[in-house]
């Protein structure tokens, strides 16, 4: 199968940051060519599929790298309350009537804002029907990483049950739907799994060769209590009970010191930086430009629906790349182009995929056109389009979006999913809810 | 003429925050009924217009208060740099290659960007050409506040001039437009304007009771600069200088002392709240929570396309409501109703416009519709939709915009402007500029 897109802006996010106008040429799942101009007659003739990219951009798809899909159906259900209150007075009680109906219908709520939105990959960690969304994933045509989240507050058999799960998750899932989905260990957090249970999760995680995937330094709250208990900060914590002897994407990491990004970097952990979500629960800031400094991986993720409240993004991004100015009065921190790379191949790296989050030849074809030809995208030209897409474009903005070569969204049409059927169906089951 | 829109879900926004299942009466430019359920057989029947507004939200109309027009076409150029440079080097030079047509373009632009996202009521301050701007707010049914930028930095009869001209704008536009339109006078900044030339706008404004707009406080830099330079900060300069002997709305006010916060309360001084640009000019986050705690009028600006660089009241309402959150390390400041408030009737209050902001018999008939039945609304009931509009939606899910009871915006399309060929213009035009 080979699909052609010409005569479209291609903003590759290569080493050199090229942008151009030209072709790809996608072969079965990977791009095959991408160049200037217009393709020959015989490339064209050679193609199944000829897409005519006129007036519109082509770039990588977003990499959404912390997520819970499965509380969807809470959008809205409790604002303006700190984590724990949260937590404990909405999520958690909401979250214990779920069942397999609730979170799988959450699930393509999320997959379709996603989609639409331009996000061919995320990663979701969370506790209920795991397999079931791993299923939806492949049927669907997605890219993900899942990871059973495991809360370790439990008796010790439940821990073991809940680790038994995440590997017969990985060994049943991995590499599935051509290589499309990823399995993960995800224990919840420090504050949420005792140093037995993590030292079991470091040890599995070596034997299986999985990547960890889990909350750090979340609140200020969160770290008090950690060095009240334990007599040190989080990340020397993990890190002395062998979690970073792997690869690692830590979530959120907001309250942080410097001896513990030294300690992040030093283990080639990645972070999963989520500004919307840590804003809107009061954690704070997390500091990115010192992150960025040190050269650690960061990557973009929206948080679950419930406490961010959109999986956008576009708005993800521009968050990030303003809040950080703002915050350290200096606009020069979190440019466009670092943060636009955070959403996309620095999120590949992140979830340890390669061949990812860039137009260029041999890279997987997940991407995503865009409608520039809108009043607020206006006026363009080649050295503003990182600008735009940063600071003025949005989730609607995108008109086509592909994964491994495939459409999934065309001419903004869901090519897998029944929106009004799947959106009625949520609402009659939310009633349920708060 | 009378229309009705009923079977929408009503988001009043008045003293009890109705929010209901129900009917507008609109006669003329005049809410003249707001009711649950249907309108009665004769109610339809005397109707000149009926619209089914089924599965929609109806809601107050945003009122932007703080913005730049006419530089739209600058939007992207030049990012990632701090206020003064930005000026210097972006801004500026460019501006002063502006012409009729430029600004004219420009304004156009950002009119359709704004009636698009939901925008019916804006504040510009801009120097070129603002008769021009006058007459396309008349002819095109926006409703608007226009001052005339005045930079005091000049010889006295240039100052005059400048003043002259305001006065010019006032006596021939103010209230025009079936009273649309309102003029103020808009010093532009304390570090652009002597005191000699403040205290002659402070004596004209008294004259023709205008109300004063203008910068207050934007970066710490410039208050340092006002301390050495006149001894004392800009907040009590002005208030010495008479300049809040009338209404004043400051922009930014982004670095003002505990002080400086008393005396704006005081004298009954509103703020435009512009976090997108404070952030992104690394100017710093204004203190909003103790605005609102004092009771000062805070409201929303998105400055221009080219600080910003979108004119989406729905983001600057998303940004407001999670920065303070996230900086305060506190959920319970800007509520997704104090924020829904500021974008609204707070921004009415702030610009002296009456009976206009809310959804209440005899307020005027500014207000679109949005629609939720999209993923990234699900779920809604009528206990989500605040949160909804201000964590979770976009320009994009308005559908209709109605200023002074006449419809602009309907079912997303544009009544009084070709934004294909205004766009395309644009485009051509701005090659000449960065």
């Amino acid at each position: 199968m080979i699909t052609i897109i010409h005569s479209v802006t291609i903003v590759t996010l290569n080493r050199n940051n090229d942008i151009f106008e030209g072709y790809v040429t996608i072969k079965n799942n990977t791009f095959e060519k991408t160049g200037e101009g217009s393709p020959t007659d015989i490339e064209i003739e050679q193609a199944d599929k000829v897409i005519d990219g006129k007036r519109k951009w082509l770039l990588p798809g977003f990499i959404n790298t912390h997520g819970h899909l499965g509380s969807a159906l809470l959008r809205g259900a409790g604002d303006d309350m700190p984590l724990m209150t949260w937590l404990k007075q909405v999520m958690w009680p909401n979250e214990s009537r779920f069942d397999r109906e609730t979170v799988l219908q959450a699930a393509q709520v999320a997959m379709i804002e996603m989609i639409k939105s331009g996000t061919t990959t995320f990663l979701d960690m969370y506790h209920l029907h795991m397999k079931e969304t791993a299923k939806l994933v492949i049927d669907k045509g997605l890219r993900a990483v899942l990871g059973r989240g495991m809360i370790g507050l439990c008796p010790a058999h439940e821990q073991e049950d809940k680790l038994a799960e995440s590997v017969s998750l990985f060994e049943t899932f991995n590499g599935a739907g051509d290589g499309r989905l990823s399995i993960v260990l995800a224990p919840h957090a420090p504050y949420t799994c005792p140093p037995t249970f993590l030292k079991r999760v470091a040890e599995t995680a070596e034997k299986y060769r999985m990547m960890i995937h889990t909350h750090v330094s979340e609140t200020r709250g969160e770290v008090e209590e950690h060095i009240k208990t334990y007599g040190k900060r989080p990340v020397s914590h993990l890190d002395e009970l062998g979690v970073f002897n792997g690869p690692v994407l830590a979530a959120h990491a907001v309250h942080v010191n410097e001896e513990e990004i030294e300690i992040l970097k030093n283990r080639g952990a990645a972070i999963s930086h989520n500004p919307a979500s840590n804003l809107k629960l009061g954690s704070g800031v997390a500091p990115v430009p010192d992150f960025l400094e040190k050269g650690i991986t960061v990557s973009l993720g929206t948080d679950s629906t419930a406490s961010n409240n959109n999986l956008d993004m576009f708005e993800e991004a521009r968050l990030s790349a303003l809040i950080h100015k703002g915050t350290r009065e200096n606009p020069e921190v979190t440019s466009a182009k670092d943060t636009l790379e955070m959403a996309t191949l620095k999120g590949a790296e992140a979830l340890s995929l390669e061949n990812l989050g860039k137009i260029e030849r041999d890279f997987k074809a997940d991407f995503i056109l865009v409608e520039p030809g809108q009043a607020h995208l206006t006026p363009w030209n080649k050295d503003r389009i990182l600008s735009h897409l940063v600071y003025a474009a949005r989730g609607s903005d995108v008109t086509d979006t592909f994964i491994d070569g495939k459409a999934v969204y065309s001419d903004r049409q869901l090519l897998l999913f029944d929106e009004e059927k799947i959106v009625f169906e949520a609402n009659q089951l939310a009633k349920k809810f708060l």
